[in-house]
C-alpha cells in the first residue's frame, strides 16, 4: 500500500508507471504550472487536483477591481531637512505587486507619521502621479514615514512562481471574498469546477483565502516575510465590519505597526489579537463552506499549510469547524515536520524537499544530498508522530534526470512507510518525560516559535530554534503553553520540564509577562517542589531596574546589563564539563550566536562551560528542582545529546537514561511496543557505530535507519 | 630641575640619597604604614606629609561612636518558600566592616522590600542577636530584601592596607565630620598636627572625608567597588539636613537603589543628583577650612584624588573653592593620567604604578615590564597635557632591590621631564580637531566613564574605554558634554566630532535622553551640516517600538533586537577594508566582546567589516557629514590608529593626516613648537623603524622616545 503522492506532469506517464512500483505512488495531483493529461487520470491513482480560489477567476476581478485584495504598507523612513520633505511612498516596494488605494478617505485610512515626535501629521498633500507625499510644515531632522493602504494587483506566490519559472503568463490578481460580490462569485466557481471535475478524488486547497505577508522591494525580491502575518487580510471593508463589532476602529498605525508589522516575535497588542479572531472566524466560516460543497460532491477536501493559509490557524480554535480531512504541509526539518504532523486533524501530509525546481535540478546539482539532510531531521519527527502521507512538489520531468535521486527517494519512502506500520501510525515509544515550552502565544504558535517562513535559516533565530529542533525529534511530550495559561490555572501537573527560549522581549522569552508577579511566583514554586526548568538565550528577560531575568535564582545565573558592573561577581566553578548532562559529549559546544556577560549568580549554580567570559552552560539546584541555561542552542547531535540527557537530570530520571541513549550522539535509538523494537537511526553523514547490551557491535551506513527485535 | 616626589622610609636615607640624582628625587612623603626619619627630613627635600583626617584620632571616635561614618548597605535577595522567611542580612557582608545601626528608627530607616511585587513590606521583626529580620506573612515564591543603614567600624581603605599587609595594628574607624562636634573636633587635630609638623612644607590629604563605595564581603573581598559612589556619605543626620533644605525625604530605597547603589553607569535620579550637590558642598567647604588652615600655616595643600575623594568632584562646579595647590593621583593608563592632568589646578601630579608592594615586588616578579607597559600608556596622555610632578607610592626598600627597575625609573623620570620642559608645560601640538564625548553625565565625569575604579580592568567596559584610551593620547581637543548641554544649548560652534559609546540604557550611551526629539534633531542637523559622528557598541540606544538606535540614520546601521526578524536586510557592501580609515592598517581588528546583531540600516553606509555575521566597522554620509560605527573598541595601537585616521576623515581634514601619521601605528608622532621639533614613541614591546620624509629611516627600541628637530 502507497503513502505517496506524486507531481503529475502530462508526457511523463510511462515514468509515472515505472514510479507507482518505485516508490508507491497512491495519488498523482497538478500544481501551478502543471497539468494531468487523460491517460494518468486513469492510472487507477487518486486524483488530486489543487485549487487556489482566490485567483482562479481574473477576468472575474479585472471588471471588479474593488474586490483586489487590499493590504497595508508602510513607507521607508525619511529625514526632514530645512528645505521641507517629500516621500515617494513607493520608491522601495514592488509597483508590479501594489497599487496604493486612492478611493478610500486617505485622511482616515492613509497615515503620514512624524516618528521622531511621535505625532500624526495632518497637513499633507499626495501627488498621485509621482505617487509622493509632501509635508508641508516638516519639522528640521525630524523623520517621518507614510503608512498606506494598497490594492494587491500580483498574487505574491504565484509572482514569485512566475519570477523563478520565467513565465509570461498573464499577472493572477487575489479576490478578496470578503465582498459578499466576490464570495458568492468564487463558490459559485468552485461548485462549477466540481461539476466538470468528476476524476478528482481530493481537492487541495492552497490554501483559502489570504496570503502571509510576503511584500516585495523595487527589485522584486523579498522584503518583508512573515509566515503567521495578517497585513493582507485587510480592507476598508473588514475594518468597517471589525469596527462595528469590536466597537473601536483600528488606525493604519495597528497594521503597519512601525514596521514590525505585528510581527508574532513581539508580544500581541489586545487590538491585534482582536483582528486575528476576527479574521479566524471569516476564514474559517468561508473555508468551511468550500469545504462543504467539496463533500458535497464526495471528494476529500485537504489543505495545504503554507501560502493563503492566514486565519486558518491549525492550532486555532476555529480550525476544527472548517471541517477538513486532511492538512498537507512541506516538511523542511523536524520542527516543520512536527508542525504538519501534530494538527488535529484526521491525516496529514508532508511533502518533502528539495521541490523539484531547478535551482537543485540542475546539471552539477546534488539533489541527493539536499534530501538526505533534510529527510534526516524530518525523519526523527515522523518517529515521534508519523504522518499518513509523504509527496513531493514540482516537475517531475526534472527530478527523473536523476537516477541516484530515483533511487534515493524510493528508500526515503520505504523508510516512511516502515515508521508509520511497524509503529500502527501511533510512533514510537515515549520516555514519559513532559516539556511544557513556555512563550507568550503558547498553543497557537505550536512549532511555529522563531522562523520566519517554513524553516527558512535566520540569523540568530537558528540559535534558539535549534532547541526545539531537537525535541521535534526526542521520545517526549511536548506542550506549548501561554503565560496567561499560567496566569488563568496552574501549571500542569503532568508537566516535567518548562522551556523557555528566546531574545529579550521577544514573545517567545515572553517580555514584559516575566513582569507578572503570579506567572514568576508560580513557576518558581513549580521549580522549587521538583519542576525542571530550561532557559535559552534571554529566558525570563524583563529589564528593571538594571536586572535582565526575572528568574535568576531558579536559573542560577543573571545578565549583566551594564547598570552592576561595580559588583564582583562571583567566581564560575571549575567543574568543567564534569556532570551527568555533559557526560560521554565531546568537542567544543555551539552556542550559535550565543548570549554574552551571563554571570553566575546563586551559590547553588555549576558553570559546566564558558564563552568569552560569560558562563555558557549552567545548572542549577532550586528547592527540590533543577534548571539548565544555555547561553544557545543551534541544531546539531552534540547539542541534541546534551539538551536529551539534561531532560533526564532535570526530571531525574537519571536512572532511565540508560534504556534511551546510545552513547553516540550520532546514533539515536527509539523503541516500539515497549521496548520490544529498537529503531537505530544514524543523522550523520559519516559510517557510524555502537556497541549493543547484547555485546553485538551494530554499524549504520551514512543516514541509515535499521529497525531491530531486540 | 627635579619633578619627582618619592615614598620616603627610615633607614633608606644612603639609598634616597642615590635616587636623588638617579631619579631627580627633589620631594618625599610618608605614607599609610611608613614614617620619615629626621636625617629624611633635613636632605633638603620638600617634605610632603600624608594626612587622612578622618582617621586621626581613633581614642575620641571610640568615644563618640554615634560620630562614626555610615552606610546605606542592601542585604542579599532571598525567595519566601511555604515556610515563611527569614533573612541574616550580614551573611553576604564583612562583620568587621559594618554594624548594622540600630539605634534610629528603623521603620524609617530600614527597608524590607518585596522585590517581586515591588512593594514595601511593614510588617518584619529584627533580631539584634542573629542580625536577621523575619517578614511575618511572606509572599511565597516572592524574592526579598533589606536595606540597613550601617555604621562603619573599619575605614576601608586602611582595612585593605591592613589586610595586604597582614597588619596587626588596631582597626582605623572613620570619623563623620559632619556632626558639628566632629568636625570641631578633626579642625582642631590638623590644626595641632600643623604646630607640631614644621618641617612638613606639603599637607597631602588622602583625601578629605568620605570614602568612595568600598564594600566587602563575608570573606573580606571587594563585594562593590565604585569610585564615583556617594553611599558611604550618608548618616541620620545627613538625610534631615537634606530633608530640611531640599523639602523632601530621602528613602532607603534612593540609597542603595536595588543593588545598584547609583552606579554612574546609569542615568541619574533627580534626588541623586540633588543627594551628589548636597554632599559636594560639603565636602568642599569643609574642605576648604582644611586647606586654608594648611595656608595659614604656610604649607602648601594638595590632595590625593582617589580613597576618600567623594564629593570633591575635580571636575564639578565647588571643586575651585577648596582652593587646592594641586592634584595627585594614580596614573593607570592614559585615561587615568588625563583625568588627573587636565583638572582645573595649578599643578598635578602623577602617582605612576606599580605600587612598590610585595605583589609585583616580589622574587620572579617583572616591576620593568609591568611598569613599561603602563608607562607608555601614561606617556601618550602626558605629550598631551604635561603634568608638573611625577611619583611613587609603596615601599622603597622593596623596589631598590630590583636594579634594573631602579635604572628603568631614572628612563621613566628623564622623558617625564624632557617633555615637561620641551613643551614648556603646554604639550604637544594639536591637530585642531575637536571632539565632544557625548554622555548624560558630561563635564562631571571628564575621563570617568566606563570604569569601576582607577584603570581596574573590567569585563565589557575595556571594549569601550578602549576609544577614550587612545584619544587621551591623540594631538586633539576633548570635551565632555552632556545631553543637558545639548538641550539646554546648542552643539558648541567648534566642535568636529561627537563621540557616543557604551551600552544601551547606561549613561555613557545615553539611555533614555535618546527618546529627546530636540536631542535627536539637533545631532541630526550638526551632522547633516556637515559634522562627524563616533558611535561604539550601542550608541543612541533606547529602545522603541523595536528600533534600538535612535541614530540609525546617521550611522547607517541598526541594531536587530528580534522584533524585525521579518525584514530582509541590505546586503553588506563588498567593500572590505579599502577606505581612508582602514588605509594601511593590516590584520584582524579587535572589537573586544564587540556588539551583535548589527545590520546596515541606510544605503549610503559602507560595511569595511564584519564580525559573526554582523557589522562590526561602517562609514556613513549624511547629507554634508560622515560617521564612524564600531562594535566595540579595546585599546591597541591599530584601534588606536583606526580612530586617529577616522578623525581626519570625519571632520574632513584627509589632507592633513600625512603630516601627523607615521604609517606604522606603533610609532606615533608628535610635534612641538608647529612642527619644528618631533616627538616619537615606540607604544609596542619590539623595535620598530619608519621611514621619515627626509628619506632617512628612523629606528626606535621597545617603548623608546625620540626627540627629533626635523
Amino acid at each position: 500500500m502507497g503513502r505517496f503522492t506524486l507531481p503529475g506532469e502530462a508526457g511523463m506517464e510511462k515514468e509515472i508507471k515505472e514510479l507507482m512500483e518505485k516508490w508507491g505512488v497512491d495519488a498523482i495531483r497538478d500544481s501551478d504550472g502543471t497539468s494531468l493529461s487523460e491517460e494518468l487520470l486513469e492510472l487507477g491513482l487518486e486524483v488530486y487536483s489543487t485549487l487556489c480560489l482566490i485567483r482562479m477567476d481574473n477576468e472575474w476581478i479585472k471588471k471588479h477591481p474593488e474586490c483586489r485584495q487590499q493590504i497595508y504598507l508602510l513607507s521607508e523612513r525619511y529625514t526632514a531637512t530645512e528645505q521641507g520633505l517629500k516621500i515617494n511612498i513607493m520608491s522601495h516596494l514592488y509597483g508590479e505587486q501594489f497599487e496604493p488605494n486612492t478611493d478610500v478617505d486617505m485622511n482616515k485610512y492613509w497615515q503620514v507619521m512624524d516618528r521622531t515626535s511621535g505625532e500624526r501629521v495632518v497637513d499633507w498633500t499626495y501627488d498621485e502621479e509621482e505617487k509622493s507625499i509632501t509635508v508641508k510644515n516638516a519639522a528640521p531632522f525630524h523623520e517621518y514615514d507614510v503608512a498606506f493602504l494598497a490594492y494587491q494587483n500580483w498574487e505574491p506566490v504565484s509572482m514569485y512562481n512566475h519570477i523563478t519559472n520565467n513565465w509570461t503568463k498573464e499577472h493572477k490578481i487575489p479576490i478578496d471574498v470578503r465582498h459578499p460580490e466576490a464570495g458568492d462569485h468564487i463558490l459559485k466557481v468552485l461548485q462549477e469546477w466540481l461539476e466538470t471535475h468528476p476524476k478528482t478524488d481530493v481537492v487541495r486547497f492552497t490554501t483559502f483565502i489570504y496570503c502571509f505577508d510576503l511584500i516585495y522591494n523595487e527589485r522584486g525580491k523579498e522584503k518583508q516575510v512573515n509566515w503567521f502575518g495578517y497585513a493582507a487580510c485587510v480592507s476598508p471593508l473588514a475594518m468597517e465590519q471589525f469596527a462595528k463589532e469590536y466597537g473601536y476602529e483600528l488606525t493604519p498605525e495597528d497594521f503597519v505597526d512601525n514596521g514590525m508589522y505585528n510581527t508574532p516575535f513581539k508580544n500581541p497588542t489586545k487590538k491585534y489579537l482582536d483582528w486575528m479572531d476576527f479574521n479566524q472566524r471569516f476564514v474559517s466560516e468561508y473555508a468551511g463552506k468550500c469545504v462543504s460543497l467539496v463533500h458535497k460532491y464526495g471528494k476529500k477536501a485537504i489543505m495545504f499549510l503554507g501560502d493563503h493559509w492566514a486565519g486558518t490557524e491549525p492550532y486555532g480554535k476555529y480550525f476544527k469547524s472548517i471541517g477538513l480531512d486532511a492538512v498537507v504541509g512541506a516538511a523542511g526539518d523536524g520542527v516543520t515536520t512536527r508542525m504538519i504532523a501534530d494538527i488535529p486533524v484526521k491525516e496529514t501530509e508532508a511533502r518533502f524537499y528539495p521541490y523539484f525546481f531547478p535551482d537543485v535540478f540542475h546539471k552539477g546539482g546534488d539533489p541527493v544530498k539536499e534530501s538526505q539532510e533534510i529527510w534526516v531531521k524530518c525523519r526523527r519527527a515522523i518517529l515521534q508522530k508519523p504522518m499518513e502521507r509523504m509527496g513531493y512538489g514540482g516537475y517531475l520531468s526534472l527530478a527523473y534526470k536523476f537516477p541516484d535521486f530515483v533511487t534515493h527517494v524510493s528508500d526515503v519512502a520505504r523508510q516512511f512507510n516502515e515508521i508509520y506500520e511497524k509503529t500502527n501510525g501511533r510512533g514510537c515509544d515515549k520516555t514519559g518525560i513532559r516539556i511544557a515550552v513556555l512563550n507568550t502565544w503558547g498553543r497557537i504558535r505550536t512549532w511555529q516559535t522563531h522562523q520566519v517562513a517554513h524553516s527558512l535559516w535566520n540569523q540568530r533565530c537558528y540559535s534558539y530554534l535549534g532547541a526545539l529542533e531537537a525535541l521535534a525529534g526526542l521520545p517526549v511530550e511536548i506542550s506549548f503553553v501561554s503565560f496567561d495559561d499560567i496566569k488563568n490555572g496552574d501549571i500542569d501537573s503532568d508537566t516535567d520540564i518548562i522551556l523557555n527560549v528566546g531574545d529579550a522581549g521577544t514573545s517567545w522569552s515572553g517580555g514584559d509577562n516575566w513582569s507578572d508577579e503570579a506567572v514568576v511566583a508560580k513557576i518558581r514554586r513549580f521549580v522549587y517542589q521538583g519542576g525542571g526548568f530550561i532557559g535559552i538565550g534571554e529566558p525570563t528577560a524583563y529589564l528593571r531596574e538594571g536586572r535582565l531575568f526575572a528568574l535568576a535564582d531558579v536559573m542560577g545565573v543573571q545578565k549583566e546589563m551594564g547598570f552592576t558592573a561595580s559588583i564582583n561577581k562571583p567566581e564560575h566553578s571549575e567543574q568543567g564539563r564534569k556532570h551527568f548532562i555533559t557526560e560521554g559529549i565531546a568537542g567544543k559546544i555551539d552556542y550559535g550566536e550565543g548570549t554574552g556577560m551571563i554571570y553566575r549568580a546563586s551559590e547553588t549554580a555549576t558553570v559546566l562551560d564558558t564563552e568569552n567570559r560569560s558562563c555558557s552552560l549552567v545548572v542549577n539546584e532550586y528547592g527540590e528542582g533543577r534548571s539548565l541555561y544555555m547561553a544557545g542552542c543551534p541544531y546539531d547531535h552534540r547539542n541534541s545529546g546534551i539538551l536529551y540527557r539534561a531532560l533526564f537530570w532535570l526530571s531525574k530520571r537519571e536512572e532511565d537514561a540508560g534504556r534511551w541513549l546510545t552513547g553516540n550522539t550520532t546514533i539515536e535509538r527509539n523503541t516500539i511496543d515497549d521496548g520490544r523494537i529498537a529503531v537505530y537511526t544514524n543523522q550523520s553523514g559519516e559510517d557510524q557505530s555502537i556497541c549493543l547490551k547484547s555485546g553485538r557491535i551494530l554499524a549504520l551506513d551514512p543516514y541509515e535507519m535499521k529497525i531491530i527485535e531486540e
